[in-house]
């Protein structure tokens, strides 16, 4: 199989701990080349810690100088856009962070190009890629779950309402903890509805703690730039019935610091993903499974496995990009219900 | 204080167990003269077992014959309209059982009869006597938890679909586990808000597991007369931002048998209310509070007593005809939203 | 149906306590018309207690009076052959409590009779109709399990060597632990092999304990008259390679005060019996199943409606006069080999 | 003291990571100067990771250019026999990885050569040398436990079948379960009762799950190509009628994923040996004793100094050549009587 | 044995459930003629309930008409004193509640009377008969503690000041927390040194929750009329330099609602004694021992038949005039230490 | 800010560790020039180590050659008294080890002489830079708490005798386990109470064990040269009657192997330490409040800089040289309670 030229966007945090390790441990499937940032000093010294032979200061030089047969964008959400968007034209695979974009015309246009070129887009949602959406998974193929008919999702943290980055800031994030926390569980939720649009949407969406400030979790953040949700709650109903529970927050006066699960609901049986827990009838009694030996996965390594697959034409169970297009759209008909 | 009479309509489980022992607990305010059933030998014997001097077979006898100061209804829920109707009219104070009706339009009824009248009208929702809710609107008084703007309320049974009585019957109950189960939780949500009522509602109600059979926990329920849903799922959005995620199940593959709870989130304080638990700040730290000495409630004797209270002119925290036909309603709009 | 007449003989605790209450809760099926213990005065209170009819001294005197369809056999265990052989010979069904009999060749004896005259003979081991082991055979049927090869079977008590009645008395008991307690599950062990006879045993019996004296938590025993083992431990190996290991005890040093249980391992599940968890592969993972909703049942009520079934000629799972005479020789291999 | 000259036999993971530490780790008393195994490279590459001068291809050459006074053997069962032999031959003292050999009859042949030569030969059998083991012989000694007379011994893996090196081969390894991991516990119990030999031995071995394959725990291995035994339980009966249930697998479907322990009942006391746990009478009531401050041992390292001790003429608590030609000839008459 | 004839003073709750019960279930001992009470109807009451011939408003009467061999002493604290000299004037043995007497003076003449006629006075401190102070007594006579040098003994209520009776009235009661409750767990600790007394003491005394008010959890207390302290610290020191810290409250703002306990150590062992555990050396180790079999006493039942014991001339461990007097004057000296 | 330029005198490992790390941590408010230890070798080891430059034999040499501003003195408690006084007289501020010396004259001494000077001398009472600690104090001055009336502090290991250093040396200790232990709680107790002087003290000293031996677990330290007490008990009571019990030991007969906690018990709140607990009324009911969130400081960086702090005129809560001397005369008039 021939190897893969990979170019990295973005020099931060999840370029540097996420992606390139991920990625330099397939060797046999791709080189990554390139680092491609702003600030040049932060690529050239990321290049270097990895071994990578370029460092870009501007993604004109990184296309003209080395044609990445794949481009993985690392970079805040309002630049999503713009640089997948380049990438495609250069004719560049594109692996992206999530969210998608920080609307849904974005994220539309992104997968129209993308069928356009007949590159693969496709977005970083590793939780797929954890055991226990793996069994879960095989839990609906085999018929163990039936019909699935409602899920509850959520990814709350008490106060974690970063005190770093630009996580407050919407022109640059789009949103707050739905764009940065609830997508994670809302992606796996449609993926065990096999991704349908909604035909109805409530949401609301708060900035209580965000705005007054208090005790943090994640560093201090400064209440009078908090411009984000601190919290959102939405349903969502589908076609045919389905329903989803959507809850996510940065900061909520709840008793765990962070909690992140689903429950899916299904005709025959009922999981709770974390840890995950099977609730059935066997054998004519109500049973509950559990399974004590699933492996820990380094998620971010099988997602990047997967992205590679996708490039390679094999199956794949990494985001699309008409996926992405259509969470991108449920959070922004979340947004608006919720009037923000 | 002159004693109250009071007469019982309805020979069956909770009349005998719960509404007659918790009037006979308070013989100096109120004087149980009359147990009223179709089956007059009903009727007689639990008049006898409980030394209540009158038994009738017609709710006409009675009136006739006692001309009850109160009366309390046990009847099942699409005999609670007629029944208070005419009890109202017969110049009564009524403590009927809930919910208040099967659909909206007979609760705002009765709440304008007994404006009307100048009479009272109760619903008998006990939770909220228990001493978890008293410690809740203590807090919330006494400002601890701040703006409320979020619950969740749950009121699930894994395989509780009940093998007795008419529980499966859409025509008499008017519903499944919303109906019976789920207005529990929902009328508690509603008073930690002050009973607003919503502008948004949207929900979706299921039977595939009372339509298929299996285990049942309580009883065995036959799968070919289950009219009813076995679970409703829904969302309440307010004016002002407020939001409910109200979920209720009579058969839901979930673990627990029983699971019966709600969360409040406030501003600067939530609550778990089963067992009481308060996340908020104290002394600039997040703070974890038990209340580890809540005394077990009689509830139904203190929701008698509230009622009693109402009838005397005095303060009084039963749910009132006007609250009951708020809530009717937001049930009706769920119903309606899932297509029932 | 005809309803049975019944007789019980022996005036003891377990009469009292077991049999005639779950008699006497089958009243459409049988009627207890006559108590019989060498002790008439005995025999004359219990039958009062229980408004039964007819109390007498000697079975002569119950035969010939009395010609009861079904005899209940509650004395000694070397009482056990030959008030079974009598009943038999007049034409009784018998329902006898464990042992079967104090050596193999009495309880072959016994089986054969009962074939010979073409009446029930059962043997009461109630632990088969708890909810546990009717859930263990529906695994076995339903495939859950596969083959069964290895069962682990085990009736311990730290401190429990009787202080009253004649546990520690040889030649009325036939033996200690294994004869009073070991036998209950090796029963079952046995049925979930369909209650094959071994082709190798090995054993060993021990009294340490007993002869020496101590603590004692079931009242307090006489280390200078006891007789019998206080532990015995054994191997069972059958043909096709199936094998038990097999302990019990009155008295060992080991933590718990009472431990029963089995371990049945199969070739695609195994079960704890107790509580019942099933340990097996589901959805390609290792999967551990709790039944967390198994009823309590009233396990003599169920034993005796099975021994009534078999003598209406239904199927039922009681034990048989067979199995009785198999486990029995069983029994007895053990003390051979152990040297007693 | 003079330092003794050490070599090992065997380049594997058993000589890299425990035997060359522990002798490395007593440098006053021994000095390791070659490693030898058939693959010179390997031989080479652990011997300059450890410092080591030599390292061979063959044991002639070890034994013409070094002369070591010490050799230990690190090699697949099937090799002891023959290595031990010829160090034996070469007047050197052995240590030798467990079990002894793949039969009894070199297991007593090479307990007679150590002895015709007056060599120490000595086996590896490290639980000898944990906490809890040291404490059971104190517990043993000091009379705590009275004369023991029955003990319960397995080792088992749910799913652990190695899915690397020769386990499951059988002209390697010369068995299973029993051979790899029953050898450890069964050589504890025999410990417990001074080593004595049996005089009667059943025995069951099974390989349901080995043939037929399945999600492996330590790897993946072929069913196709699974010659020994996944399971094998035994029952021993020694002279004076003490008695040992023995339990080991490689897979079995049971709870936990590993399991080894020991139950050791004596006639003043029991001990469950992990974690240590005393069963017995103190003051006149039962009593149970923890022993919460026990140490966790390098049982290597212990192990080698027993075996260094033994060298020296010292007292050591080694398994000495005659214990392994005992627990050989067990091993073996199980195979027999499992038909194996 | 001669019967003894038994009369009650007091008739209030501990005379009803405690003492007559106690004297009831050993009719073979001792018959209970009668009961004194002021409120002659209240003794009547009581009377009847117990089956008891005679009722007396005065021990005038009851003296001259009964000539009671046992008197037991159910009043308030203040009338110990004079209701014991009197009955020990008329030649009665005497069992009396705790405290012995509201001061140390009245304990002393009440021990010098008692001995002068030659009559048995004991105290009703019936922790002395519970499974674990038997036990603890058992391991000091052994030797399993060595020499006992510290105790701590703590007796806390976090809100338990009693909303009935005497308990907050200082003439009647003498005292609070110390009177009422310390004095059990101080006697304890001196039963395991063998009641010296101290050549120092050093106490305080507070009121704060008393006096302030609060929750309550035995009822309801007026703060205006509390006028003991609610929580007394003490500190004793032995000659020979044992010591113990004692700590007894009504109220204090501690963890659990209830918490009772002692800590003894010794040379060689110290025992916790609820639940019971003893910490020592076992075989060379430190050892943690539990015993999970004692039995639950009726303690009240087992007190009473120690002091018949002491009437009959027996051995008995009933807290004896001496020890009540040495108790007593302790108590004052703390009083007197923290300026009450 | 001028940077300080500090010594440190003594060369063993809580110089090590402890001090020079911390130090080292704040490169812009301190320089460290040098160590200074009677072993030259090991002083310039350690110097080497951390990268200062001189390591002196004397401290004659260090202030002649190095003028420090600041001196941490890491000797044994014997030196604390002459080097701190001939570092003031060198114009240093001292911070010192804990205890502050070995009799009271001397810490009296030590502030004096500081007072004089204008230096700041302090002790090294880390725990008082726990986050337990800080929000104690936070508790107190919000007023939670109320008056602080008792506090329990121990500090109690079970063999934790050390068996290295001086520790069980009379002469260069001062004491045992309260000089080393006890004085860390005491501390914090005092500082609860802002720091007064008792008016009265009693206390006792042990040394049973350590003049007994056996298991350690600390090492094992020699029973013939056991000089100091293994366990003191005292009873502190100060004017306005708050009071402190107080124990701590080396070794002693009891459960956990290290417990170190206080409880603080106020007249509206109650706080148990370890883990922190705040106990008291909220909302008009009991309420237990933790506090799941507190961070592990790294206590010794934050002692140092408060001690930095009290150098740079600022203000800390570092043990000040009166706060050491009212500390050091209580533990003096305890050992003289007990007769050491």
């Amino acid at each position: 199989m021939t190897q893969l030229k990979a170019a990295i966007i973005g020099g931060g945090n999840i370029a540097d701990t996420n992606h390139i390790p991920a990625l330099k441990q397939q060797p046999d499937r791709v080189d990554v080349v390139a680092v491609c940032s702003r600030d040049q000093a932060k690529a050239r010294a990321l290049a270097d810690k990895h071994g990578i032979a370029h460092a870009f200061a501007s993604t004109n030089e990184l296309y003209q100088q080395c044609a990445p047969d794949v481009v993985v964008i690392c970079t805040p959400n309002n630049l999503h856009y713009p640089q997948t968007m380049e990438a495609l034209e250069h004719g560049s695979h594109v692996f992206c962070e999530k969210p998608p974009a920080i609307n849904a015309q974005q994220a539309r246009d992104m997968a129209r190009l993308a069928a356009q070129k007949g590159l693969v887009l496709a977005y970083n949602f590793q939780l797929r890629q954890t055991s226990e959406w793996a069994l879960l998974m095989r839990c609906k193929t085999s018929g163990l779950l039936g019909d699935i008919y409602h899920i509850k999702a959520h990814f709350l943290r008490r106060r974690g309402i970063p005190g770093w980055g630009y996580f407050t800031n919407k022109a640059m994030q789009g949103g707050g903890a739905l764009m940065d926390l609830g997508v994670h569980v809302l992606d796996l939720a449609l993926c065990a509805l096999d991704y349908p649009t909604p035909d109805q949407v409530l949401g609301n969406a708060y900035d209580f703690i965000g705005k007054t400030g208090g005790k943090g979790l994640m560093g201090s953040w400064k209440p009078e730039t908090f411009e984000v949700e601190d919290a959102t709650m939405a349903y969502l109903s589908f076609p045919g019935k389905a329903s989803i529970m959507l809850s996510a927050s940065f900061a909520l006066n709840t008793q765990a610091d962070k909690d992140r699960n689903l429950e899916i609901f299904g005709s025959k049986g009922g999981v709770k993903l974390f840890p995950f827990s099977l609730h059935t009838e066997l054998a004519g009694e109500l049973a509950d499974v559990q399974f004590p030996y699933l492996e820990d996965n380094d998620i971010q390594l099988k997602n990047t496995a997967a992205f590679l697959d996708a490039c390679e034409g094999k199956p794949s169970n990494v985001c699309t990009a008409e996926e992405g297009a259509i969470l991108q759209e449920i959070v922004e008909r979340i947004y608006q219900s919720a009037g923000r």
